[in-house]
């Protein structure tokens, strides 16, 4: 009989539980958790803040008791693991409700402690009325602290995805919302020419976004009035009632009544560090690809790990529920006997942005500069469906690539319908080791309200290719402001869209329909830089030209990426 | 200076066209048309008879004079080339205005026909108020029929795209419909028991669908008042008013107002034949990979030809329009010095009938039947999102796999949400030449409004690997009513369930999380066959029996998939 004790009882050790038990049925298995809920869904919990998900109850996925029946694995709430003997192999679990502790002996242990918020050393960060956001109790907090102080504006500091998510959920309880970020955008996995989407969505939703400002003192200001009349009594109104001041990187002060941290995540690694367990250049707990750590009977998974990534094959933190679940299943596996190896993470990640999905699998080009790797981009925006069909939405997609093999490095994608879609085609292609020549001839569902006879991939694809065959020569946005004097940039729209959308300054128009007729206005010694709303017409037109013995180079994605980049 | 004749406008040749133009600018290129319109979007037709597309311009993607300024592509429509001579390089063209002919040179020609409906030689079938949906004449046909004959009952022959198409165009516009299908299933692409869940919501819809019927002969009665009312003048009222009487292979009579033949197209080969080009043994124009002809400078694309199927490498006609579109820019490719070798159609292939979209890629059952491979299969229904967000909806997923090397074989799905992402996925990995094992590593978008942490397609996956790996052994829907004296069938839902959705004929219920207590109440000498809803809670069952010693098998799929084979 193995018996296997796991720490940790939400995605990754609830799924190694369950794993663990249809293996073996006469395993002992022992979860501990050191809150008072398991298998419970973290994902939803700004959802059910915001009022999406009306239940609490359906946050609650699995309780003690259905483990226990379904899965005869032994749930214990409230207990904290404080320590390991890896000689002993033994725990020491403290009971939170009782205050006592006691040792369980385990053939394998599993840590899923998860990752804890980053809060920053701000002065006066420690007050009633801020908060993050982990797990269920911390979710009452602030649905109790909204319900008292009844904010009219509230703060929420980070733009990753709990940040956006709180920021929406906020927005939709009438609460008017600040969105402070340190970086120059929101949701790092893309780039930040396409958070630009993002962040004009975010503003035209009435939400105050600050862009590359820092949060640097919190002062709180109690509701006098309240603290008075309910003197003596020592309620929790006196200090949920008030507001904070808040002093802001950029000299500006804010005046908000709840704050939201949500700045990043670390993992959870002090019980692994107090047993001297492997841990890994970026602070998570190392494992190898079985998600063994550097003890043989301990293994680790989910948001505390560092994980392979896919592309580069160099340790990555990746805190997503989809890489947890599949470890602890793993975990199960190798435990009982099977083996089982991870094959690295490529951070495919998704977030709603009130209207907008914005999504990416695979590196990014700020990472892949900073790797010094060499890469080609390109960027579409094409219609989610026929566009001929009611509700087609434009996805805006950029694809990284390598220029010699055409191995795919990453994709990014924002847009209103089709995102997730288009990024999960990408995350498989990626995975499977094609090239962006192979994904010209992916056939993908195609009727009228689902896609297109040549799909977003397949004409991102038809670009790349024709950037490494030589059939095209590209130019991209954060080029355009500086042409040199042997450049000249040619719009090649109608004057309606240039008049009703915009222009990028200096550009001479003729549209591509007239450019047959009117090619001998442009001058053969210099590059025509060449643009239209989203590049394919660039395309028409700058193959008119090179065909022509113009020298030309086509803007990808045209003014749409030019113009969201700066937003 | 290549010349280029294009025979056909729509999306073959279109997309060759402006392919060519692209690749040379000095090419010529012609594209003859025998219709009125190019590039027209023979997809939206139904859309626009139901009123989706309420413009009826949002077809007519693109002009002749269009083509000219952007392409400088000589468009002449109403012009049917009627033949080929390959010696002297020339087609001989009819303008169908004028009655005339003339003969037009070509170094290179592109056969791009399309196919034709097919019409079977029924008794009466010829009259004016039965027709058929191939172009924009057709469409506006149909929409002055029933503008004039205001039908109350329609009736659509042929359950495949442009049927059920037409079946809710007509639903849409609020007349009642029957829809005759002579095989015992809609939508041939997936198989009989997926089919079911399209049987049931076009049931749900109110539509008279009846299977296995065909239609045997039509009368035409034209309203004798009308005809009386307006003698003498030769209107097409005369015509379009009155009504048909039915008969039915099983019997019955039907009345109905207006009669749509969707019972299948076969390729347009007449001017191949005519000029004994190579034809395949499924009858469609025979060409290499590169779409190249027996003749070295003829080429064709689209539904004409006979491509090869990606899966088997046999020929097979996929009359679809996204092969249509990568073949003609292929053929364009080829035509000028670009070595493009089509790499076989997998038959993607999606269609929305009311709420639901049925969708498959592959290789069916029914065709690993035929050809004698061996396979294996499973099913899942899992929510298409987090089930605890709003709007999640079942995703009905059946997988076809090699039971030996775990190479994909094809896959179908079925659900009002996320279907034609989850086919998307599975048509790369099997373009990529994934196999099952591989796609529980599939890291694909998650976040509770878009997919879930172990999506469906890992969950299939899981399933299959564990089929593959023997720690699952499965029995399936069709089975189920064939049992054996040594065999217990046992469910394991709770009793509402079994009350509220109904069970199987003499099953046992055994509650999962009872099963560990009442487990003494199973036979060990017969072989437990397990069922459940979908298949998740059997499977625990499954692992529980079989850890204790009992034999025993779980139905993929569960009730669900029983349920609606038979819908």
């Amino acid at each position: 009989m193995t018996k296997i004790v796991i720490v940790g009882g939400v995605a990754g050790g609830a799924s190694a539980a369950a794993r663990a038990r249809r293996l073996s049925e006469d395993a002992q298995i022992i979860m501990f958790e050191r809150g008072p809920f398991v298998s419970f869904a973290n994902c939803g919990l700004p959802y059910h803040i915001g009022g999406d998900i009306t239940e609490r109850s359906k946050l609650l996925l699995q309780t003690p008791d259905s483990f226990l029946a379904r899965f005869n694995v032994d749930v214990r709430v409230m207990s904290e693991v404080i320590s390991i003997n890896k000689q002993a192999k033994t725990v020491t679990v403290t009971n939170l409700l009782e205050g006592t502790s006691y040792e369980e002996e385990y053939d394998f242990l599993l840590l899923s402690p998860g990752a804890a918020p980053i809060v920053p050393p701000i002065s006066g960060i420690d007050n009633p009325l801020t908060f993050s956001l982990r797990n269920i109790p911390d979710m009452d907090k602030i649905i109790h602290a909204i319900g008292l102080n009844k904010p009219t504006h509230a703060t929420v500091v980070g733009g990753g995805f709990i940040g956006l998510e709180m920021m929406e959920a906020l927005h939709q309880l009438g609460v008017e919302t600040t969105l402070l970020e340190l970086a120059d955008q929101v949701m790092t996995p893309v780039d930040r020419e396409m958070a630009g989407f993002a962040h004009q969505e975010i503003r035209d939703k009435g939400i105050d976004l600050k862009l590359g400002v820092a949060l640097k003192a919190v002062e709180f200001a109690p509701n006098q009035s309240i603290a008075n009349e309910e003197a003596g009594e020592h309620t929790d109104k006196q200090h949920l009632i008030g507001h904070l001041d808040l002093s802001l990187s950029n000299g500006e002060t804010l005046t908000t009544e709840l704050l939201i941290m949500a700045v990043g995540v670390k993992p959870e690694t002090s019980l692994a560090r107090q047993a001297d367990l492997k841990i890994g250049d970026l602070g998570g707990i190392w494992t190898d690809a079985q998600m063994r750590t550097s003890d043989p009977y301990i293994f680790a998974v989910g948001d505390a790990v560092e994980e392979q990534d896919f592309v580069t094959g160099e340790p990555t933190l990746v805190p997503l529920a989809g890489p947890a679940n599949r470890q602890g299943r793993m975990a199960a596996d190798n435990m009982l006997g099977r083996a089982q190896e991870y094959q690295g993470t490529q951070g495919t990640a998704i977030c709603k942005i009130f209207d907008l999905a914005v999504a990416s699998t695979g590196r990014n080009e700020k990472q892949l500069q900073r790797d010094g790797v060499d890469y080609e981009k390109v960027y579409v925006h094409t219609a989610s469906h026929a566009s001929y069909y009611p509700g087609a939405e434009i996805v805006s997609f950029k694809m990284l690539f390598d220029p010699e093999s055409g191995k795919i490095f990453g994709a990014q994608a924002v847009g209103k319908d089709g995102v997730d879609k288009r990024i999960d085609v990408m995350a498989v292609a990626q995975r499977a080791g094609m090239t962006v020549e192979q994904l010209q001839h992916l056939e993908l569902t195609y009727a009228p309200p689902y896609g297109s006879a040549k799909d977003v991939i397949n004409q991102a694809a038809f670009v790349a290719t024709n950037i490494i065959s030589g059939d095209s020569t590209s130019i991209h946005y954060d080029q355009i402001d500086n042409l040199n004097d042997n450049q000249l940039l040619l719009d090649v729209r109608n004057p309606a869209e240039l008049e009703n959308v915009g222009f990028i300054e200096g550009a001479m128009n003729i549209p591509v329909d007239q450019l047959r007729q009117r090619m001998h206005e442009l001058p053969k010694d210099k590059e025509i830089v060449i643009y239209c709303q989203v590049g394919l017409r660039g395309n028409v037109a700058y193959r008119q030209l090179v065909n022509n013995g113009f020298k030309a180079r086509n803007l990808l994605g045209g003014y749409r990426t030019y113009k969201f980049a700066q937003a």
